[in-house]
């Protein structure tokens, strides 16, 4: 039977949300996998008891100190050994458990699963990438979202074949599509570095580790020309930032449209609570808590992080992705790719 | 009295779109400029003919070549010296116009601007920005957008000076604050080049030239914390092009919603249309052609560059833009300030 570390601490509404979504996830599941809960005993073990623990195949860990979101990551990793994030990943290290979750610090996470776990043989870097609503089918997943800045062009080629191995085997996709994400479609645009990863991705894609289709713009993100878009983490970042605060935007901009329209009359009030509800769900693709979280790739173990403002769906979401991503094994493809020459 | 150059052949809706900016804009101004519209003479003299050109300051030159959307522009601005874009900056050089119109080719038009009118003394790169809607009031304005990549610091800090000028003399902003677009708020985020450039900033503010607020992040742009936003064009191109797909994404979702709303009988046509038009004018602020055109920055002499997509109003707008940096004696200011040591 798997195991799965849960990081009981991290996130912005933890420990409660992300022991409400262990539960969930146990009950949901039958017991399908073991869950260690790592956390401090004073705020966890009150929560815990709520609930009907003895039915369920859940296990808790004391760990006395907490990485927050304001920690340094570097400074957290080495300073805090007794945390959550660190004791939960030894446990991956140790193989007591088979993967790490958790909602809390990303960066400290990632500085964290490469300490403890290192990485997978012939990776140069790990890296996260993250997931945007598309017009087509599916979704668009942009990879570097800013583990790595300054990248060199081996570095965007190791993120494109990992996340397409990712893409294949976890989420099932026979062949994503990947872009090259530039200030124009036309080969030889860009940076050196730019020109450079167009060469190298031309070349994993003729010796079939990629589908390469070329160099894409920022438009074509939500249009959905790609399932995998490559870039450097700066830009991979800002990207994934200014999107994350369209819905925000827009739905400052809906209220006060709507507003005027009720006070001056023009629409009555049932018909703009239809209107309401019909763009809340408009803007739910946008909506970073629905699919949970996404794993590091490269680091040798599985280590998913989640948004901080996860919810106890996210965190389930999460455990669900924990266990695929162990049964599709996932990293063991990446070893074999990433060691082929 | 001044004299702007208009590219009547520039833009996708060119010439007639351009002719029709144009007479408008001597229309309602009442002939307060001299405007000369370049072009070829079969295309544009046949439309120009339907207006009663005889009560317009407005002269006609005949360019028999013309810079395409296809050209690329280093070569064009060789290749094509008898185009309407060469010929019209070269007006400018001669002092025979004060400013430059143009909605065609942007490379083209970046690349002929620095080569005939070469660069305001002490800058080390022009620089061309965009605006983005935004919560608060006014407007975000991103620099570089796409004509400066792999920026170094000092570069960024020209962006950032010039724009501070252009909002400061041209748009009425006592003290535009500028923020460095970075993967995180505090000192020491980001790359080698971000970080420097955040020091170089710093100086900057001390010395009077900016309002330095420090890093901001891509969530920041549409909060509005930051009247310039500073970046290597790499990252502002993809920012700007994603921002400019958000429309039409959300209105292939918005057309979708209402439908199933309609046809499931939730809301009726009338209530329909309403909010259908509410939503349109929502996503206005999103509208690249409700402003007109941008200058390009630090350039010795005035070209304005429209979108491709630009409408007669654009056009129209383009030509008071340039008028009032005329008047503002914006590029006298910028001159000052980039010799100043």
């Amino acid at each position: 039977m798997l195991t799965i570390a849960v990081d009981a601490m991290g996130g912005d509404h933890a420990p409660a949300c992300v022991i409400e979504g262990t539960v969930q996830a146990l009950q949901e599941s039958g017991n399908r996998f073991e869950i260690v809960l790592i956390g401090q005993s004073e705020k966890v073990e009150p929560l815990l008891a709520a609930y009907d623990t003895a039915s369920l195949n859940l296990r808790f860990l004391h760990a006395p100190e907490v990485v927050t979101m304001e920690d340094i990551p570097a400074v957290a990793v080495k300073a805090k050994q007794e945390s959550s994030l660190v004791k939960g990943l030894k446990l991956c290290k140790a193989k007591e458990a088979d993967a790490f979750v958790s909602a809390g610090n990303t960066g400290a996470q990632m500085a964290a699963s490469l300490f403890v776990l290192g990485r997978i043989p012939g990776v140069l870097r790990p890296t996260i990438y993250a997931y945007f609503p598309r017009l087509t089918e599916g979704l668009t997943n942009i990879v570097d979202i800013g583990a790595n800045i300054d990248c060199k062009a081996e570095h965007l080629v190791q993120f494109a074949e990992m996340l397409t191995i990712y893409q294949h085997y976890a989420a099932g996709i026979e062949k994503p599509l990947t872009g090259l994400l530039n200030i124009g479609e036309e080969e030889g645009k860009g940076t050196e570095m730019l020109k450079q990863a167009f060469k190298l991705l031309k070349e994993a894609d003729s010796q079939g580790k990629i589908s390469f289709i070329g160099n894409i713009e920022g438009h074509d993100i939500l249009k959905g020309h790609a399932t995998i878009v490559v870039c450097d983490g700066l830009v991979g970042n800002n990207i994934l930032k200014f999107g994350e605060s369209i819905p925000e935007f827009l739905g400052t901009l809906f209220r006060t449209s709507l507003e005027k329209l009720v006070i001056s009359g023009e629409m009555d009030q049932h018909n703009a609570a239809i209107t309401s509800r019909m763009f809340k769900g408009m803007l739910e693709p946008f909506d970073v808590e629905t699919f949970g979280g996404v794993p590091f790739l490269g680091v040798d173990g599985i280590s998913i992080v989640g948004h901080g403002r996860s919810s106890s769906r996210a965190i389930k979401n999460m455990i669900y992705m924990a266990e695929h991503i162990i049964e599709r094994r996932v990293n063991e493809h990446i070893a074999e790719v990433m060691t082929e020459k």
